[in-house]
């Protein structure tokens, strides 16, 4: 009974999927939708996900909600939800294994914690299935529970404020993929989003007017608590903190005034760790925010202070800092970042907190409970791990660097190769994906995170074998369709996006050259051309999606058509000339719309490329079927078409190159040019 | 210089038309950003306003913002505001007038109050255009101001709960399409749905806990008034009141216990005008309402308490009541709610708030200042003006009964046939658009408002000269989609629907059927099939929209064909035949999805009729073309078909009949067995 997402009978649409899965003949037919039975103490969360269940399995069946969630006796109960405890409030350790049993006559949940049962509920509306007489869930058996219990999510809510409901909608989407941490970036150089009745000048002066109340944030520790998530809200500090220093110049290492950062990267501006007064505030804001948010997790950030490429000018420059330093035989600006980190943790220690920071705060001297939050690449969180420190991956987890969810899902918070004693390797707590605010507004931030956050939610729930990336996708694209009933908007929103770009006119042909192009990766964005927080995010490169669906399935598609047999091959290579065809004919098409609007000319040479490629390789395939081959001039053509699809355009790539290159170079017309 | 939306310029995408528009030649480049300039006293308003102009105007042309919104001394503004006063507090009688210039060199918008700013900023971004070279503004001299007074959207919170964000982004499209009133009907027999202090029974038994807070609805009412919308308050009393007798049984005429309704129709359950303690009550809680809304208009409901189908038994079971009546001399149940009426009207004197409630409060010895709204009819609306009443039109503007935009369009407030002398005529201050509340919720609310509201609005706004149905489609269109960029999801929940219909699977047949039903109309949908605040609202019928464009666009071909002279029919009957095509063949594409889903068998009846009466169409054309006449078993078949495409399947019919009937009835074919 191990896991194994491929089997023969039909297979199951669970993600993250269970640890144990065991399939059965039989199904549960949903005649009406009754209520739940409970037997558990009182909970407030199970009362709450029962509401929320009914309404989406009503929503998907059509069938009416019973008046009451919650079943009384002798009533014919939905499912039977059995557990032991309430988890007063969502936390590291808490239990969240489940066991799952349907049989043609009842559905039975069982759990020791009713955040297990939430789990469970999720399961459950994973496995809803239908055929003419009626909607079911197949009889299946399942034992699941987490591989780490750190599995988390960042937000940075500094660089573009998000409106509270994008947190709400996207807790939702975390607790359908059993994610139980929601990791608030709150503070950075370009905004301070926290209301603070202590030092309101923070978000006053900070935040541009775009900032959640104490009461929003308030509601939503709740709200995520009530989906079994915990949130750890981070405080970056001593550097990032332009947006402190505008209403607080004298927590700054350099004199000032200060305004908000508009444009990204690292800046100069830091905290002054040789004023008793830092720490003064510090301790009195951290206390004001202890209140709001009960996690014993707290994170300070300490990242990117001295770093590779950027010193830490300001603490260089500052005479009483270099004077502090030599006073207190503090050799360089590492030790002083030490230096202020130990007094943090004091601070955090008396309010209860454990301390979590990047990288960076893994020096000498710090607190045995500290986690570290590797950004860097998994060898400093090997190396923390080493040292006795827990630690979270969140290296290979960037959802803002537009890797593809297979990236993403082959990347393993622990690997063979660290050979970690099992002692070091307990100490790994888990991972959190990334979800940097660079890029990214209330109408595109849904698409970056859905639907690649789920395929790393299973990475950081589902046993290490469960890992076949074919697979992964075909479960990933119903899922990611079943997320829109929470509210998201990384689907609908595209189309949108597109008609806006196409100037309200219809954006078919847009949305097929789109469709097959993705944002440039890694850091090169910003490379390419400088953006500010004033750039608006509406543009082709925010349209088009990370990992593009039909760029991948053509992909797949022609990598079929060379490993098949003759017979297959032929029906392969109709599938593929049809939608060269398409593309060939598209630029034409879109050319109407290119010409009337000044957003959309930067795609145009693009456009040309895709459509000459695909001629290109409509040629190429009529002559490896008659046998000839392409003269020279042909393949110099092609050769400069390559040349310029490798570059981007509009700040996408073509994410089709790859398969261009196989029909190309594996077909003979190109063979013995290479 | 007369407003006429056709001309034989480039006509000018505004929506409601201006009053005066004067094109003139040339434009003004939009090159970047540049904050704007304002002349004026001190306004919230016009901050808030120049960053959302901003906003959305970097949206739409990929242009940075600037970084400060307002202009200051000696740099160069994107648009020159001035105006001479701040409305302190949106009110009935506010000035919203503006004029607009734009020349090659300059944008200047005046206005006497910052209202009126406001909506000329919203003409100035329906103006944006763009060609190779940049987004522009055409050259144009506006002058403009509202037909009415009074234009409003009622939105019903209380049968289905709407989150805050829903009544915030409808907000947005109202104020972009110049609406002043948001009118909220906020109890109902099912739910109440604003926080009491005072009496908090009524929200916490009344409401399933989906009720506003007081401080989420101060906001909301911040929220209008910035965009210069009213906030018009509804505690609709005697009848509809179940919701409050559940915490409050003491109020009602018959004993109780109460329990919230669920299901749709006039109730029994009203308050009892005999009870002093009645008036206790509702003198402490509109008192502590009217803290909540300023508007000095107060909306008591008044509606239905004893009504042609419907007599208020409860009143007439009551032997307090009708000894209560003999005592005072009270005739009838008529009299006994004006009774009531008058009582009220006296509470709310007290607090300076003017009553408005439905025509059955137009009954003697009210205050003169009283305001009827008229659901009755047009007739009533009139007689009350005759009384010296003044008077909004809600009847013929009922947004949920799914009637067509151009239906509402053509229906205007004031009608010569009526005869009305100047100073009744000025008695009617409007109309209020009403989105009642049985069949929305979240996820489809904004496809029954939008786009037809706008059109409505038009109404409000324009010169009854501007009534060209064609046109305003034409505009309806592009307005429809420019309302997205605020939020407003009636565009890209379709899809969603679609796809959840579909069980996640591509639902590109089921949109070309739904593209051409419209739900049932009028109150024919419950009739039909009784449903209850617990059924859920995404089956077919919530997913297809009210005045289908496919349809129309379709209807309005084939009339074009007939019209066509011999050349232009050619072409036309070619459009026509392939649409019939994808029609006849797209029962055959649907059928897999129908036959696994529960939820779409049951439209199967429609989709085969649709696809057969699409083949007999093409028969019936080329019968046409052939010059021979079809037997008479064919046209039984096609008068069978038509028959069954008469009925409603789904709960749904299909909008393209009337096409089919002039294909058919038309045509040489069957015009002989006519």
């Amino acid at each position: 009974m191990i896991s194994q997402p491929v089997m023969a009978q039909t297979p199951l649409n669970l993600m993250p999927y269970p640890l144990k899965v065991r399939q059965q003949s039989g199904t549960f037919r949903l005649k009406e939708l009754n209520p739940l039975s409970v037997l558990g103490p009182q909970s407030q969360r199970i009362r709450t996900a029962a509401r929320r269940f009914l309404v989406r399995l009503a929503g998907r069946t059509g069938l009416d909600r019973p008046v009451r969630d919650i079943a009384e006796e002798n009533q014919q109960p939905l499912v039977q939800i059995r557990f032991q405890h309430t988890v007063p409030r969502a936390h590291l350790e808490m239990n969240e294994s489940y066991r799952l049993a349907v049989t043609p006559a009842a559905i039975r949940l069982e759990a020791e914690t009713d955040v297990g049962i939430l789990r469970g509920l999720e399961t459950l509306l994973q496995l809803l299935q239908s055929d003419t007489a009626s909607f079911y869930f197949p009889c299946v058996e399942i034992e699941d529970q987490p591989r780490f219990l750190w599995r988390g999510l960042l937000i940075d809510v500094a660089r573009h404020f998000l409106p509270l409901e994008v947190l709400l909608r996207n807790i939702d989407g975390m607790a359908a993929v059993k994610l139980n941490v929601l990791h608030l970036h709150l503070t950075d150089d370009q905004g301070f989003r926290v209301e603070s009745k202590i030092f309101p000048r923070l978000h006053k002066m900070g935040s541009d007017g775009l900032y959640y109340t104490q009461d929003q944030l308030r509601f939503l520790v709740q709200y995520a608590d009530e989906r079994g998530i915990r949130v750890v809200p981070e405080f970056d500090v001593p550097g990032h903190t332009t947006s402190w220093l505008v209403g607080y110049p004298e927590l700054a290492a350099a004199p000032g005034p200060y305004e908000i950062i508009r444009n990204w990267g690292i800046q100069n501006p830091v905290m002054d760790p040789s004023k008793e007064e830092v720490y003064n505030f510090l301790d009195r804001f951290f206390g004001e925010m202890v209140a709001i948010f009960p996690d014993p997790y707290f994170h300070i950030g300490g990242d990117e202070v001295e770093h590779k490429h950027h010193k830490a000018e300001h603490w260089n420059q500052s005479e009483r800092i270099q004077k502090f330093m030599k006073e207190h035989g503090i050799r360089n600006n590492h030790e002083l970042q030490a230096f202020f980190n130990r007094r943090i943790s004091r601070i955090l220690k008396k309010y209860g907190r454990i301390m979590v920071g990047w990288d960076e705060i893994l020096t000498d001297g710090m607190p045995d409970d500290m986690v570290i939050q590797s950004w860097r690449g998994r060898e400093s969180m090997v190396a923390a791990a080493r040292k006795g420190y827990r630690s979270i991956l969140s290296s290979g987890y960037y959802l803002d660097l537009n890797y593809s969810a297979e990236e993403h899902y082959l990347n393993d918070p622990v690997s063979e190769e660290d050979s970690l004693t099992r002692e070091e390797r307990a100490r790994i707590l888990g991972g959190e994906a990334c979800m940097w605010g660079e890029f990214v507004w209330e109408e595109n931030i849904d698409s970056r995170i859905w639907p690649r956050l789920a395929a790393i939610a299973e990475r950081f729930w589902s046993p290490p074998t469960v890992c076949d990336v074919q697979d992964m996708y075909r479960r990933l694209e119903r899922i990611s369709f079943q997320l829109e009933e929470l509210g998201l908007m990384h689907e609908k929103n595209y189309g949108m996006m597109l008609r806006r770009l196409a100037g309200y006119r219809d954006p078919e042909a847009l949305r097929v050259l789109l469709d097959v192009v993705e944002p440039v990766k890694g850091y090169r964005r910003n490379q390419l051309k400088p953006h500010t927080q004033l750039t608006p995010l509406t543009r082709i490169v925010d349209t088009a999606r990370p990992d593009a669906k039909v760029a991948r399935e053509f992909c797949w598609l022609v990598e079929a058509y060379f490993q098949a047999g003759e017979d297959e091959q032929k029906m392969l290579e109709k599938e593929i000339r049809s939608q060269l065809l398409l593309w060939k004919e598209n630029h034409a098409r879109l050319r109407p719309l290119l010409e009337t609007s000044p957003v959309l000319i930067e795609i145009e040479p693009l456009s040309k490329v895709l459509s000459r490629l695909a001629e290109a390789a409509l040629e190429a395939l009529d002559a490896t079927a008659e046998k000839t081959n392409m003269d020279g001039r042909w393949k110099k053509h092609v050769e400069a078409l390559l040349e310029q699809a490798e570059k981007p355009h509009a700040l996408v790539e073509l994410a089709v190159l790859p398969a261009f290159k196989w029909l190309f170079g594996s077909s003979d017309v190109m063979g013995e040019s290479r």
